[in-house]
């Protein structure tokens, strides 16, 4: 079958690679119907996720085909159309058994594209079947399915769940790429006062208006709008889907006493935490990797209409055609692309920036 | 009256002032019998808390006889044996309301001894008497009771109630002076499996142990006895009790995935947050003032015998004595000091360390 | 002045009382512009409310303006437009401290138009005013605001809250009068895959799904419509709003191991729990009655256009057309009544149903 | 191999029968080492629980030893000492992802003693093996671990954690046989103020005392009691640990306003709800049954000697005396057993009553 391999720092093709086998009774072969690609398989491709070995199939988010399954897969069957979710569990380990299954300590965790051969490929072997799998209803699009493997369940879970978004709150989202736009559409299902977008690019924040952010600022105007808004108090939660210290010093400076700063952003360097501001303010912060235990949720969420994923598409292509899907992918500011998706029906998209 | 009077950096007295008046409808002037020394009183002292004007009586922690109340005062009566509570809520504002006394809008929170005349003298007004001081069991002592002003809800809200220690816990308290000693104490409440302390005193270390900590390391031992001690994950909560940028990054290598940190430490400089570890690892941080929310239900639990607060007591003088107390709570590793009580009945103390 | 007066069952009168005078340092005097009435007021003419004394003034839901205040009235001045809440709150006892301000043991809870004068009549008297009226924004229009006193924060927190709705959740609420439109209606906040209404009148179910319910059953539909909607399971979270014994019934058939049912309706008789079924299934029932501790946020929504509440306005009057206004609420079947209006600007209604 | 067979109502018998098989790839087979009989294998005996068929080996509780697993098996190896649970979990269906795996849907749930063989034989099949048995710590004795299979995780988790015991709580167990009194031992892992016991029978009340009960009150005078512990308002927690409607009843009456009812006892029948008290006292009441989600933080506890379960135990008998150690289980009244325990090294035990 053909896939996409990586074969170290600044280097990787489609091409030709053996087909998976069932090797564990709960695996799961899939056909891939529809990718995407994460800003993670970016920072693989430059280096920066040394763990990755060369000759590795990247991938960790799909829409597909069953075509075979382990003799202790219990719940799935052959033909089943099913979403392959980032994250694999064990179901078994003491972090599975509450649900947080991003830190598996029984195999799982994030493993697809990572430890092992990913979804970029034409079919994909996936551990733990039965608990890494999300079977799909039929009247939701592969399009708007494939959305919910990765970066939908991340944004809800590590920024409006940990974040304990409420009824009436001001909710700041510090960055509105890709991550930051689902965290305004999902803070938006706990029905907040108000969401406001933060970013440095115009381009972001007009899609963020038009993905559902009540009011946008840039950097230097946050502070004070958010404060405009709140009698100078901050906000109730502020989300960080950057990254950078930066925008990490921003949100603690934005939230309220009693407030909650949400980490989504992955960080390559540390903060600058200002305990003697923040040590009496009531502040509480979190970090996380996404368990996608909120994935079935989601899920009949979006075939039921009320989450409209797929409005972060900006671009599709056919899968073979990955090398080129890529470099949109990679130069957001030339192509205006928030999320790219491969396979799967072809269309013409109208990007929302 | 006589008070102890804050003259600017490094000038102090226990002098005489003029004798307070109930100012507002829901005053209470009460006379005080017991107080006790804070570290922030040091801190003022040494004119880091700027917004304290020379001239202020000092203290924010005392048990007294109400003397005087105004046309509102509700709930109390003169001649009633109270405690003054180290924060002071007016009831109404949006903090107040949810139970966050701390962040009082409406001239509440923390100004005994701060913003106001303090209870460091032989009579003190309180304001918003109704919600600011508790009517005290005749059964429970001056002494037991005096360090649930201040030491006690903080070490317990915001240790231990937003660290979210549950039974079975491993829980590591870095500091063990005195706000790391009520937290080792009022952590026990909630049955974990281990409470370990941390110091770099032996004295305090040993301390710590005849307190109730199951374990105790230095700095250096920590992260290895906690690795050990947990296969390797970490604890389920670290309560920071110290205010110093290592302490601080100290607590966030020694957690679990998934587990709390807790800051009771009062910060004067910023810390280095290593959220390129931290990141992925589903840790929440909190901050926070005390709200004394929790003081009914531990005057409670130590008027029935379940919280032996005054353990801690190392040394009591009486009131005019002041400034020797102040000497001897300034210099703990030549006094042995933990907390210092002056007033009520004189006895012999037994120090823990 | 006029007021609407309670002279025993079956007994009431539009007449002349004595204007209110300022009490307690704590009072405000409002001069009402507009009320609603209430379900529990028809239950007090029909004499099923003996604590109300003959020669009360009803009404325990207003908007107007204040015209007078006492010394100890901190957060409010003469001349602001202000709901009046039908939960008063002393803010000083152990229930109020926990914002359980229904619950007061301190002269607040439930004492308007039922143990003192209340607000159908044009200036009521309101003890404790700092913590039982709210400020209005100006964009908010009267007849939105008045039903925030009483039936939408009842809904919200009663229902909505106890019952913990979250997002995706199938509600079912039982009871499609005025209380059960409003849970469904604020229940939306937390984006339910899906609420179902349940009556026996086919122009409640027809409002219902007009303010937005997604299905709708008649009692004995409804058991079969819950399972073929939820696996057979049964519903995450049910609300009884109703207070008859058979629909409490209805409500723990029709919920999921594991689920809520929240009863806001008033009962008057006992109702039989099948423990026999139930003992094993998870389930959670809570009463209550309403706190208005969510009646800031629900203000701050409405305000912001998210939160619909005239909808249920039906018919409006001028206030001195008390006695006709109450004719016609107490004949819903009739007159197609859900929330009648007195006072404000006069308008013409559409009913919903 | 011997076992404990059921031949219908009031028929059994401690006889040969066919050794069991792996069938399943997550199947364990364990060879019974000590067992208990629990009041539900009674219930069973009298026909009360019709899916049990005539020829079930019945039991769901024991220690043993893995003699041989399944090929998906992953945690456990042959030789291990294991905790058998009352609940096995398939850990793939929407409740085991919950941790609320008494509803399994996918083939657990109480199966053991009920659907399939159970524990009171020689060798038992255990399905689902990952996440239905716990290896035991060596310092933790086969006596202390077997009453952790189904009695303490009960009166845990659906009494004390469904009761949301919090420090400070005043807590009322009604019913202090066994599973009262493991309700009281595990309510005193969260420090309440007092736990109070309520019976009928003088020497359970004797036992409850001796067990940590700070009161006792038959039921006459549980009333009077709880009210003056509480100025009259009731209890915070109160957890019913008896089956019968008057119990359950009680439990409503003995409530704070505001606080949880935990129902823990296994109701033939139903019970009165007296709504018309109720509905304005904002009570929350849970049913459940176990989970066994806590039982690995139980078994740390006991292993640190922090939790006495074999306490207890008033009997023990080899595996061979079944018959003889139901026939003093079912006669409490006069043999004064409690807990009754079976194989394992045989003692001397001083009954608590």
């Amino acid at each position: 079958m053909k896939g996409y391999v990586f074969h170290g720092p600044g280097q990787s093709a489609w091409e030709e690679v053996p087909d998976p086998d069932a090797q564990d009774p709960t695996d799961a072969i899939v056909r891939v119907d529809t990718v995407t690609i994460c800003g993670t398989d970016l920072h693989i491709l430059r280096g920066d996720v040394p763990e990755v070995r060369p000759g590795t199939v990247l991938g960790h988010e799909a829409v597909g085909e069953i075509v075979e399954i382990g003799p202790d897969v219990r719940t799935l069957q052959p033909g089943e159309r099913v979403l392959i979710s980032c994250i694999s569990a064990c179901g078994r380990c003491r972090f599975c058994r509450a649900g947080r299954y991003g830190q598996c300590l029984g195999g799982g965790g994030w493993t697809l594209g990572h430890l092992i051969d990913g979804t970029q490929a034409e079919y994909v072997r996936v551990p733990f079947a039965d608990l890494s799998v999300h079977p799909l209803p039929a009247s939701l699009s592969s399009e708007d399915a494939v959305l919910l493997a990765d970066i939908f369940p991340t944004a809800y879970e590590v920024g409006v769940l940990s974040g304990r978004v409420c009824p009436g709150d001001t909710v700041v989202v510090v960055g509105a790429g890709p991550i930051g736009l689902a965290a305004i559409t999902t803070a938006r299902l706990f029905a907040p006062e108000r969401v406001i977008a933060v970013d440095v690019a115009p381009a972001r924040l007009e899609a963020a208006r038009k993905l559902g952010a009540d009011a946008v600022a840039d950097a230097r105007e946050a502070p004070g709008l958010v404060g405009d808004l709140t009698e100078g108090l901050g906000a109730d939660v502020v989300v960080e889907a950057v990254g950078v210290p930066e925008t990490f010093e921003m949100c603690t400076r934005l939230v309220r006493p009693g407030g909650h700063v949400a980490n989504v952003g992955v960080h390559g360097k540390p903060a600058t935490l200002h305990l003697e501001d923040l040590w009496a303010r009531d502040v509480t912060i979190t970090t996380g990797l996404v368990d996608t235990h909120s994935t079935p949720t989601l899920l009949r969420m979006a075939a039921a209409g009320r989450l409209p994923t797929s409005q972060l598409v900006t671009h599709t292509f056919p899968l073979e055609r990955m090398e080129e899907a890529y470099d949109v992918f990679a130069h957001p500011a030339e192509t205006g692309a928030l999320k790219v998706v491969l396979g799967g029906p072809q269309r013409e998209v109208v990007p929302v920036a």
